[in-house]
């Protein structure tokens, strides 16, 4: 088994320094950890709890600034898509295409982004059993496209409250596919704040940490400088400034995981 | 308050043949029984558990049977619509567009769909509190659209279980707008078996007369002649055989509830 | 089937002034509505949230009390026993002992109250699902003992939150046992407010109306002069002068649903 | 932080022999390991799904094989006790005293435990949130005793499922007191299997690894040599042949949580 691979950026783009900031810092933490690394960032947020909230850059000047993270720094780049149309047009720019939690059973949207050849990082909706990613899987592989990630980001569990179920990871790892642990969004409060997401960010290292115990391909965090200035689920990200200590300690939990794989 | 609109018709189109031997049914059994009735059914199954469900009979040729209704048997006509560019298409051919529940926070969606003009029911996401809905409500309200209905079609309980809060109902019509009971989807077991969803067809009415029972707008029900061979959805929907009575005996519920309404 | 029976008095025992004031004023507003009363009310509240909470007047001043109501108002009386050896001694002073929702699973304190040839009302434990209620009834069966009533009062959803399944009072009533619905303790906040446990009292008639409207037996409903000041559970009782109306409301629901029986 | 103690030991007693075996195995693992052992058996399974479920050996030789098995190993023993008369007799026999989790808010119960002097092991019920273990331990307090122990052992999560969320671990650990995973209990399948308990064996380990790794003060975990005819819990016991090398891998990650303390 290959080393964690930590994908991490910001929630939203906000512009391309920022961005290349947070990447820099980033790339420089997992390089000393000895962790892969993937930028993520979205251009759009399209499901914002309120029609207030700030959505982003947009699509055009995001994956502009995307397709440049990508050429600086070497490193590959996750974002997530919102319609059909979009899946070709972000390929151009990125090396993952992520499917958000609430269109995971979009059928055309699972067949428009495994069409476009690019890695497809599919998040198991907040309404979906471990279990039922199989069928997901199915959609994708049906375009003879294999590269498939599985991400884990929490499962309702009563009103504006979300749990993380452990069982999950390994459930998801039969299919055969990496499985990607979104320790940031899992500790959403959806809704919570009433016209926005709250969150509890103190807990976003407890659940990588259990997550990368039980020997995930790879953890998800978002990450900024100011999350409680953040645009977008400032509740949840870590602060930047914590994130390498957070990834050198993850890896260690990493290695001794894949010594040790756990098999059901 | 007005009588009980009864939203029914199959889950998705079949032929126009069938689509009318169901509206004609339930025309004449809503009118024998004194509600209001609204036809129903689907062009496009666009979120199937499986890759291999089947999705029905397109765009084109389902709105082309779906105005035949309309004109036939001059009943308002529902569909849902699945990307922005259906929106504004299916609004020529339709009275109420529907949001799907996983789609209920794509804001896109809830913009084009208001922009039509046309009247718009959003399903309440299985992931969301009741109270959430007055954020979506404020997204299509921004379009200047204000004919907005909201339907309760249950939240997730655990794995490949719903359940129906009873509560949700009084709370979401706390945002001024009609609340519809869904009473088949409800009782839906979401991928309950394995590659499709299974669900419990004899308590569909149970729930819809809890509901009505609380003095709602509207009650959703899909209805089939022979739900076990259906193309989608029969372990939930209602025989038509039995839509008859169970719309009399619900529109005496709500003759009940409406003379003694509840006021939280 | 006959009419509806409420189960109705305070939380627990405050006096037996306090007592016999509710039990008149119940009595009262039942018969001018034709509803069978049942009195209830608590001696010990052994499971308080908190230490500090009042845990009522005690078993031997309570039994007492709870039989001068007996003897003075002809009605049946129900309370609640927390451990095997409170079973016999309640039943010489009441008529239905019931197990509380903790306790529903406790083998021994079923037998106990089966034992002692009273009327034995079993609360859903909270973790419990409705079918699960077929394996409680034949412990109780087994004394010989078949005089048993099933309480729906909410299941666990999330934290700090109950919510009531419709589905589980037809489910219930397969045993061929009478269903009770807990309209006051299924719209509890469990610790929801930190030392003490939240409700929300205005959705408890929303509860009841949707449950009686399924044709259940029996009603039960906690209600106090002065909710809010009540020593247990003031955030989810039903104010005393709104309970004639009430009752009232739900007879007109219950003649209909007995009119018009739900098979599943 | 001490290395984690381990408690362990078969869901019931069937006889010293038997749990003479079992200590003895476990007994030889830990000390290989490095962990301390705790042995855990019960005496009385008091709250069977079904009456026909076998309950065990009683109190009085249930408690003589427990004194056995301190005297002949040397190892602290752990029973659970079910009514309040229990707790004195146990005491005499064992060290720490286990609160089942469907009476964790019985305040006698905890009073009379707590008065005992032993240290008490409350199991979180599967309806409580962690934050409310606070009151839980403040009953404890009350009498003079803070030898406690708080365990996570699942949460309800809809119907015949329970769920352990991580995130209640370091929440428990707030009340300064150590935190126990109960890694066998926590994957039941409550009422799974219609008249008894179903669970998921297979990912037991899966929960014990995930929250040592968080640092957690003990692990439990229930075993038996022949699972699948065990008079109880078989479902979700371990194969004791597996445990030695479970235990080992378990104090690798031990040591790495405690050398990396999560402060939240």
């Amino acid at each position: 088994d290959q080393p964690l691979t930590v994908i991490a950026g910001p929630c939203q783009l906000e512009s391309a320094d920022h961005a290349q900031m947070i990447a820099g810092t980033m790339q420089e933490a997992c390089a000393a950890a000895g962790a892969q690394y993937v930028f993520k960032a979205s251009y759009d947020k399209a499901n914002r709890t309120s029609l207030s909230g700030k959505r982003g850059m947009g699509i055009d000047a995001g994956l502009s600034v995307l397709d440049g993270i990508r050429k600086e720094f070497g490193v590959p780049v996750l974002t997530d898509v919102h319609t059909e149309a979009q899946c070709a047009v972000a390929a151009d720019a990125v090396d993952i295409l992520q499917i958000p939690a609430f269109l995971c059973r979009q059928t055309d949207m699972l067949l428009a982004a495994g069409n476009t050849g690019a890695a497809v990082n599919v998040k198991k909706g907040q309404f979906l059993a471990p279990w039922e990613m199989g069928n997901i899987v199915t959609k994708i592989e049906s375009t003879g496209n294999n590269r498939i990630l599985l991400t884990e980001r929490g499962t309702s569990f009563g009103y504006n409250t979300l749990v993380a179920d452990m069982r999950g990871l390994p459930q998801m790892a039969q299919t055969g596919y990496p499985v990607v642990m979104d320790a940031t969004h899992s500790v959403q409060q959806p809704g919570g704040k009433g016209g926005s997401t709250g969150g509890q960010r103190e807990f976003a290292p407890v659940m990588a940490r259990a997550a990368v115990s039980l020997g995930i391909a790879s953890v998800f965090i978002e990450t900024h400088d100011d999350p409680d200035n953040a645009p977008s689920d400032g509740p949840n990200m870590i602060p930047i400034d914590q994130m390498a200590d957070l990834v050198t300690t993850l890896m260690q939990f990493d290695a001794l995981a894949k010594a040790n794989p756990i098999n059901i």
